[in-house]
């Protein structure tokens, strides 16, 4: 067994064991236990070969089943050991009784890692279940890592290994890593980063983490090269004190998102469901959570948010900032969320503001910031001038563009053209490009929708077509401009932390 | 001139003036000065005789200007004076130096009230528009009632009363009336509300409030009967004790949402070059508030999503929920932000969950509550049974249904069919409609949606497609499930404020 494979067994000490995560992320080759030799089977095997083909995964698949015979092209093997090669990866798809033979078989193959995708373990608190559980700990404690069991298991865009439910996923590989217990969560977000523009280094939904887990993981994560900000989705921790350690340590090299589910009584208790962990009380989380470095969140949303700004803002701070469109009230929300969340948008410079006044239309414009420009049709042109200019005062750190796409729908509606004609997005975010280019400054780009109707799909559709020219260009995108607001918040708590410890 | 249209000018002992509302609101004529003979004109005079006749308004309408002539096949009259009846409502939108003559006209005429959509008043800081302003004040003070200047008017969808930019408003009247300085936000609130299932009783943006505003509009509408709740974006009042005794006199009415902007400093400052206005204190904004009763919001979402659960629910407070599907994560968040916002969502009781039990796909499913399906498919005539089941229980006073519509995609991908073709949305919406009649106990629908991207559009489609059921039958739905559960928190706060008093 070469030496990177071995496992020291020395977690008694909190190190973890030697493992070769390089033949776990991006296998040469896979075996596939529990395919069916129907290839229309709705069977977690057959799905994972079907979604492991669609993403193009250029390695060999090897599926497995004791049967025998073939699946769209491939031979089947009935055993492990008739495959004629040593295998680096593993998915276990079997019936939760046969799944500690089918890794015994894969670790004594030399298998580095296994997903097992059965669910009918400790997650059904019954005997039986936690037994199959404990089995698995046991086999895994010789040499082979795991991931699950009851889990969607890894999504790895480089190598094109993915979860399930799977097809359809981006093959773009990016620098955010998502580690969840929950399958569901991680697909979701899989599929949100898409149009958020958020693209993945690795993702593992590690179910009921018999084996690897997240304190293990984020170690891993942390000294990953592909990975620039780790988000996770945690219901409950196994080892409190490594977690916090490796969670404290990981958040010193690169921003860790983290939302904690099960926080309250009820959530502890739902959390024993699903995932067989325990919750925690919320206020012990966050003082903690606070003390690693890390940042909370507390939704879906957010965490997603969250990391859509990491991922795509430079790595600092951006305490001032200019708000430019979206109209008075939006304004003025503008810098109320801001001083909530320690941001501020102060008054431009007399200059630039003259400046800024000289272009805009009057009268309903004001230049004072945030930037009124009294017009939702205000052209892109006009626009660059403002962004260029506001981007001049030395104090501002960041900029955000909030465009009203659907106020142009009377005018698509008196001319009778499709409102995707006269919105000129593609020139709006060419222009915001060439600003972030020119002024080095950031933009973020807000685009509300107040009319989601099934008879305004037309304006639906012009939104999603808009953000993504957007993110196209790593410019992120919010849906509200409070969105986009905590969503920087989140960023300036992070850098703004060291940027302190800096001085 | 009757006795209704005079004003007492009683405004010294915080009494209103006497003021024939039902004339302003529901007008049996309208006249519109300064509306162009040039059809296509974008002046906001012309623009409102369109779409005054796109509402289909139904009573008589003059165009006015000096010039004569004719514009949408009706006859253009040069003076108020030549209008062959008397005028019940103006609609004035000539160059703001004319205003003060156009509603001296108006006041002659017998006008009952005029909205003034002409901007280049208070809002411009300038000496010139603060008289002009004060000339405006000093005529309604001789008995005309003016909504406005700089504002987009007043909506009645009962009578066709629609605001600037105006086409394409619901003619369906209903429960929520708004009020808002800011144009933008209640011609947005105006469009959200088509897909959000609320319908509005009556809607006025006043601008700058040179005569209605706040506290004379909230007397009003709490006394009427065709509006049930109160929903408001102010940026600044004009007279603090007035308005606070007024919004606590209307709270103990109905509920009166309430969205104050300009908290900040820097918000502070961006309302006065907003509305004319002043801002003020968060911290003391939220302590008056709490007294009066009202429902204080932080944002347009929160503001819209709270007015939605007080429309469409029972008049009640709902502590103890059921969360139905979403899977396990899901039904953690839910437990958490339930606790947060001071709702429980117990364990079923036992004979309860057995029989669910008995109905859920094995393994995965839990009946504990919330309720995880385990599988996404699950049909609505299973779902039925649940809820009905649920429902059951004595201690659930509400039951939220959450549905990952976008989970049936990979199947949609598989068939090959459109994903609207096999979700059963409609039996879905069907079901839940026919369990919260033989329940008496509410359901919220939550529709979240991770693929939003411009090649997912079907699925956005999908989900604006059972949006729309729902909100048909009067059925409430939020993208996510904490904004559902927020808003119920809201309903929460101010019944349960009453269902304590009474005790």
């Amino acid at each position: 067994m070469p030496e990177e494979r071995k496992h020291r067994g020395n977690r008694g000490n909190n190190r973890f064991p030697d493992t070769d995560f390089e033949r776990i992320f991006h296998p040469a080759s896979i075996a596939i236990l529990g395919v069916s030799s129907d290839e229309n089977s709705v069977g977690f095997g057959t799905g994972m070969l079907r979604v492991l083909k669609e993403m193009g995964f250029a390695g060999r698949i090897y599926p497995v089943n004791p049967s025998g015979g073939s699946v769209l092209g491939l031979k089947i093997y009935s055993r492990m050991e008739d495959i004629p090669e040593r295998v680096d990866f593993a998915v276990i798809a079997v019936t939760a009784k046969l799944v500690p033979q089918a890794l015994e078989d894969c670790l004594r193959s030399g298998v580095a890692g296994a997903e097992i995708l059965s669910s009918g373990f400790g997650e059904l608190g019954t005997q039986e279940g936690r037994q199959l559980e404990d089995q698995i700990r046991e086999i895994t404690a010789r040499g082979i890592r795991v991931v699950g069991p009851n889990c969607f298991g890894i999504y790895c865009p480089r190598s094109g290994l993915t979860m399930l439910p799977g097809q359809d996923l981006s093959r773009e590989s990016g620098n955010v890593a998502f580690l969840a217990q929950s399958g569901g969560m991680a697909s979701d977000f899989a599929h949100a980063g898409e149009w958020m523009g958020i693209r993945f280094s690795k993702m593992v939904s590690f179910g009921n983490g018999a084996d690897l887990r997240e304190a293990e993981l984020l170690n891993y994560l942390a000294r990953d090269h592909e990975t620039e900000v780790i988000s996770m989705y945690i219901e409950g921790i196994k080892d409190g004190d490594v977690f916090f350690r490796e969670l404290k340590a990981a958040a010193a090299r690169k921003p860790v998102i983290i939302f904690k589910g099960g926080l309250s009584a009820a959530g502890a208790r739902s959390v024993a469901s699903h995932t067989a962990s325990m919750g925690g009380s919320g206020l012990i989380w966050s003082s903690v959570l606070k003390q690693t470095g890390a940042v909370q969140v507390f939704d879906t949303q957010e965490l997603m948010q969250a990391s859509a700004a990491f991922s795509l803002l430079p790595k600092k701070s951006f305490r001032n900032i200019a708000v430019i469109g979206g109209g008075g009230a939006i304004g003025v929300a503008a810098c109320d969320i801001a001083e909530r969340h320690g941001m501020e948008i102060p008054p431009l410079a007399s200059d630039i503001r003259e400046r800024i006044e000289a272009i805009l239309p009057r009268p309903g414009s004001s230049a004072l910031n945030p930037v009124d420009v009294a017009n939702p049709l205000v052209a892109p042109s006009i626009l660059k001038e403002v962004l260029m200019n506001a981007a001049q005062d030395e104090r501002i750190d960041l900029q955000i563009i909030v465009s009203l796409f659907f106020h142009y729908n009377p005018y698509a509606l008196m001319f009778g053209v499709p409102i995707a004609e006269i919105v000129p997005y593609k020139e709006l975010v060419e222009v915001v490009g060439d600003v972030i280019n020119k002024t080095g400054k950031p933009v973020v780009a807000v685009l509300p929708n107040a009319r989601r109707g099934p008879r305004n799909m037309d304006i639906t559709g012009l939104i999603a077509l808009a953000r993504q020219e957007y993110v196209q260009r790593g410019i992120p995108v919010f849906d509200e401009l409070h969105e986009a607001i905590r969503a920087i918040a989140h960023v300036n708590t992070y850098y703004g932390r060291r940027e302190n410890e800096k001085r």
